[in-house]
């Protein structure tokens, strides 16, 4: 007598797809309200046809304030002009990029089917199950065709994600700045619900792209859930490989254009962020897009797709899939249904049952979002534990079956959730100006730039250890209690809120966009200190999204690793062997060489970047008193050029480093390179994303000059201040470039290792074969 | 029928303490020579009062190149007076830290004999051997006494070497400013036999000290060979926690007065470095002494230690100690013993063979006294490798023997060496200006400071890739070849050459402070460009040393960690278990805790002394002026109590860390964090130093302004200078405080692992045993 799960499985068939649906939904809905702010200069701004006027925030009630000219037509025409501007940069850049990525993309999608195919020699007979010798499954040949299939669905569900993102977040921007006109919490609310509609779509669409495709593969591989869900984990590579690329070169497009901007126009020029005298201005803007927003947006989708095929393909050797208990095979997909649920629950506390009305409020209000979604969550997880899970049940450890009981998963998803929480909250202490260690960086420039420096790497450094401890105490729970199973589906708790989590951070870049318009736009100096205010927030949120977005990644990177030494047949990782630690090692050193990479490629297109602003500054007559236009296009397309030169490197260094190591090394040393780039990655990229943070919002603290010790060290453009400026600039690369970009690295040769597992099982490791 | 070492007992035990001698009698002969330089107002400089004037370097032929004022009384006299401030201000600091570090060293040892003690409840009754039960050996009360007794001599050793290393670069500092006035080959010639008297020095007492102790307790333990060296093994954990203390407290007193220094001085005032009217300028040259001489005199000696006392514990279970084969047991002496005389043949080239004659021979010269050392040891090992070995023997491999052949260890031996001559180059690559590495980074300083440290960084991250190589392939090597045994004497094999490195390394601080004392005394221009390149080409032999220092201490780490694994009974160290995985992950990030504390440590000693030496300008009326003198003991004094201050919490988290670990979790977490603390800790190491040398040498590229391409960047004071001064300070704590000091934590975690085996072994894991 199998004990299966509680809910039927017709009904896991119904309620899947329906929260995805109701995500997509309700994604269009806020699409429409934000639509409802008219950015055309022919119908103005006054556009609330017939707003309730309800007090409540953002149902058209536009009347509140009559100020700062709201129905200035020029004002709209000039927003609409630049976001149009901005909006084509990045459609352009994009359909650059994904025309490169696609040519990779086929001829990697040509590598998967020829190299899993090769492993039974392109045999199209059945053969004996590997962990079920008494079955028989589809022959390689198939796993290979659906596994292609699979890696180009996550592809273009990757890309869409991101470009879905960049269109809303192009959308969103001058309306947020039309909308600072009237408030900030009116501005806030746009910023918000652009981000949620991006954090909906991109839960939900995910999630039903992944259903369907299960159940299509199933109409193929029928009993064979072992094939089947083998197959589906091209989709975690499809959708990682993608965002490797997206968060690469948008990384080094965005920082290239500010780094560059900065440097001429805030440095040389001393001209304000955002002028439009600067030639880089657009580009910057652009960049935001692409990087902050299409590339995150690419990279944690890549996430949730990785650690939902690293559950599944875990579950469908353990008892849910030997049962054939489709209900409990599908408890990933559950939690990640319940999160949409709750998600929408969570959004309507920011946007509709209070209100945000100053700026104090702003930063609260995030935060709030996360403790609401988490607290919630971890109500909903149990729910879905009880009836998604039989009381009792058996997971695969590497060669055994390990016995588990329902309460123990329910753990293995809360330890996940609540441990974002903390590296979230950690990472606003570490990087929000509210706390010490910012202020103590900001003081530090006092000394000049190289204090600011030691200061900030040191804060990195730091800022390390409780989120460790955090990843540590969350692996060490869910893997006792349920193996690579529960570290899987503990990373899913970790991402169950991703709607949220990817609303608040989306909300940042919106907002920097925002306040770069206005600027633009020669709005009034008020507009602009709402929307810096919005941005300020911004970026301690967008540090919290790089937060969660490592701590997931190391999870999701550990499930995959224990997914593929399962599927390639290794039952121990032993450091004290020469194959292991030496992998180990060299693994360890990948971050470095990868952030070096990435790094030089932004200071290299900065240069490039310099160069042209500084040309355009000295022959362009009339620009700098703003009576000449610069050629903002040419700037475009340096940042363009350079990245997508640029990112060619790296992604081959990650792309390659399985497949050299897997094919020449074998099995033992793999393990042992994502083991050590596990480890050491992580840590780089907390440290490398927070010192950024930290840097950019002790310049703003210095900026803002809110509190006495702030003022002692501005205004701006004293000593401090241009201190400030120079830690801002080394922080971006770091916190836009290198750092979110390992998160890729660690998960994307994971992944990779536990698709190419067969091949490398069976024709790998040649070198020590000849030896 | 055993075979044993060609080499009879006999002359092993007359060997070995004669080639120590001969190195102290060589390393005398040196001091004799260099102490004919007289630094004595009434004498005069014309000291030679038999000078034979052959032509050749050094003897005494002092009449060449009578200029600069060579008999000039007053500016003996004035040097002698710098060089007695600088001496007693670094002999007053060891004698501070030496108090404070005593008491934790007879704290420390107390808790060794206590654990140790306690494994077999402080029974004094013999018991049978663990790894050959028909016999019986010694008491754990014997090994917890022995052990307690070889950690203080350890600890003594490691303290003499750096204070002795200290006394002799103070000794020669002003001697080398003297003869720089006759010209660049009588001031290298000076500054490199000091180097060799203290590489000799601490290379030949380190082994008498290890042969004698062995000597001693073997009286007691007879042919219990297996307790002997057990004990043994706390000489390695007393020479490295005194290396700790030493590395981490002088770097902090090193960084924390130039850092302060620079500050105020270049940036602020504008007056050049080493300027007697800087208040701080007596601390910043009393730090190269403590810091780069003592604290890395006491870290080579520490890994020496170490190396050899690995080697010396798994041989002592393997076939020779099993077999007594003596002359076999002891071949890392020998080895060590070889090194000497190799060393010894290898100074001559510097000193007697060659002469240097112009200031682009000095780079040369010293990278050719590595080479040159390489080859002959390479020929060297292989007669010890003859003699002293057994054509075949076996080796203990975690619960199995391992037979290896004597060419095999041979092999293993020479991968260390030959590893450790291409670390040398691959630093000199990135570190030297006179290749395009630096040369990219001085001309990122055009576009301003936040590029120059974003190319510093990428620079430092991309250094470590060859390193790590070459390190992943010599463990691969010793490893396959003869496990354990052969990472240990892979290490020595790097370390063999211990005296020249130790040499060209110590040569490097002496220049700098021959530089200092020749500014202060107010000697010409002329003479300062000679000290200056002799400094240039110290700063890049100072990052060979340090990348030397580095690879060994990854090797050593290794061993000392596969030592602790045996004899703690782990037989394999699974990554794929939650207790290792944790372990790893936590263990990787240690040396960004590690990292956090020392940065922040030299950055708020450094505020301190910026907040003095400000204060005596602002208010010592004439000092600028040079009319007033400042206030040199006030900074000695802020360097000397930060430094002992700051450096408790570093220290504590090395020192407390495996204890907490092994007692509390048990010796499969420890083993993770051991793993993982070395394979994180050697990048950020490498990438580091070679960031901050890469800083340093860019800097004076630009100053040097010797090529077109440097002009275009100069001169002194230029925006790009100012940018690289920056770059150079951030550089600073990274170089020689930061980086260096996590040399010391990998190893020394390990040995103390090691050394408390037995404890955690029997005692430890609590925490798991009661969940």
């Amino acid at each position: 007598m199998v004990a299966l799960a509680f809910l039927p499985e017709l009904w896991t068939e119904i309620l899947i797809p329906v929260c995805a649906v109701i995500g997509i939904v309700f994604s269009l809905f806020q699409w429409f309200i934000v639509s409802r702010v008219r950015v055309s200069a022919d119908q103005g701004a006054s556009s609330s046809s017939g707003g309730a006027n309800n007090g409540k925030n953002g149902y058209g009630d536009y009347l509140i304030e009559e100020e700062e000219g709201v129905n200035d037509q020029s004002v709209v025409a000039k927003c609409a002009e630049i976001q149009t501007a901005i909006s084509e940069g990045a459609t352009s850049f994009l359909f650059t990029e994904y025309r490169y990525v696609g040519v990779f993309m086929v001829f990697f999608a040509g590598i998967i089917f020829v190299f899993l195919g090769s492993v039974e020699g392109f045999s199209t007979e059945n053969k004996p199950c590997t962990y079920d010798e008494t079955k028989t499954c589809k022959p390689a040949l198939a796993t290979a065709a659906f596994s292609t299939i699979a890696f180009i669905l996550g592809a273009v569900t990757s890309v869409l994600s991101g470009f879905l993102g960049m269109k809303i977040a192009t959308y969103a921007n001058a309306r947020t700045t039309l909308e600072a006109r009237k408030g900030v919490g009116k501005a806030f609310i746009v910023a918000f619900r652009s981000g949620a509609v991006m954090g909906f779509l991109l839960a939900a669409s995910g999630l039903l792209v992944l259903y369907i495709t299960i159940n299509v593969f199933k109409i193929y591989y029928g009993d064979d859930w072992e094939g089947l869900f083998e197959a589906i984990t091209g989709y975690g590579l499809g959708g990682s490989s993608m965002a490797l690329f997206g968060r690469v070169g948008g990384g080094i497009y965005t920082k290239a254009a500010d780094v560059g901007a900065d440097l001429v126009g805030k440095i040389e020029r001393n001209i304000p962020e955002d002028d439009p005298r600067n030639p880089a201005v657009i580009a910057d803007n652009v960049g935001d897009n692409v990087g902050d927003i299409a590339g995150m947006g690419s990279d944690l989708f890549g996430s949730y797709a990785e650690a939902s095929c690293a559950a599944l393909v875990v579950a469908s050797i353990s008892s849910f899939g030997i049962n054939h208990d489709f209900t409990a095979m599908c408890y990933p997909l559950l939690i990640s249904s319940m999160g949409i649920l709750v998600c929408l629950i969570t959004t309507l506390f920011a946007t509709d049952f209070f209100e945000i009305k100053a700026v104090k409020e702003i930063e609260p209000a995030l935060k709030n979002q996360l403790i609401i979604s988490t607290v919630i969550m971890t109500v909903g997880i149990a729910i879905v534990s009880y009836v998604g899970l039989p009381s009792s049940f058996t997971i695969f450890n590497f060669g055994a079956q390990k016995v588990v009981k329902n309460w123990q998963l329910f753990l293995c998803v809360c330890v996940g959730l609540w441990a974002g929480l903390i590296i979230g909250f950690v990472t606003e202490y570490y990087t929000s100006n509210a706390y010490s260690p910012v202020q103590d960086v900001a003081d530090s420039c006092r000394t000049g730039a190289a204090t600011n420096v030691i200061f900030g790497l040191a804060l990195g450094y730091k800022s390390v250890i409780i989120p460790i401890f955090a990843i540590a105490v969350s692996i060490f729970v869910s893997f006792s209690f349920a193996a690579m199973y529960g570290v899987a589906v503990a990373a899913l708790g970790m991402l169950s809120t991703i709607a949220t989590g990817l609303a608040i951070d989306a909300y940042g870049p919106i907002s920097d966009n925002a306040g770069g318009i206005a600027e633009m736009a020669g709005m009034s100096h008020r507009i602009r200190e709402r929307t810096d205010a919005l941005d300020a927030a911004g970026n301690t949120t967008a540090a919290i999204g790089k937060g969660f977005a490592i701590g997931s990644a190391a999870l999701v990177s550990l499930a995959l690793f224990g997914a593929f030494v399962s599927r390639a047949g290794v039952h121990t990782v032993d450091v004290l062997t020469p194959k292991v630690i030496i992998g180990l090692l060299v693994g360890a050193m990948l971050p470095y060489w990868f952030s070096a990479m990435t790094m030089k490629s932004v200071g290299s297109a900065a240069l490039k970047m310099v160069e042209e602003v500084r040309r355009q500054f000295n022959t362009i007559p009339g620009l700098m008193e703003g009576t000449a236009k610069p050629d903002y296009a040419t700037c475009v397309k340096i940042s363009t050029d350079a990245s997508i030169k640029e990112m060619i490197p790296p992604g081959c260094l990650v792309m390659l480093t399985p497949l050299i190591v897997g094919f020449f090394f074998g099995v033992e040393t793999l393990s042992g390179v994502l083991a050590g780039s596990l480890v050491s990655g992580v840590q780089i990229a907390i440290s490398a994303s927070n010192t950024g943070g930290a840097w950019d919002n002790a310049k703003k603290y210095i900026e803002a000059g809110v509190s006495e010790h702030a003022k002692s060290l501005g205004p701006k453009g004293s000593e401090p201040h241009k201190a400030a400026v120079i830690g801002d600039t080394i922080g971006d690369p770091l916190k836009d470039t290198s750092g979110p970009s390992l998160n890729i690295l660690i998960k994307l040769m994971a992944v990779e290792s536990l698709v190419f597992a067969p091949f490398f099982a069976t024709h790998g490791g040649i070198l020590f074969k000849y030896l």
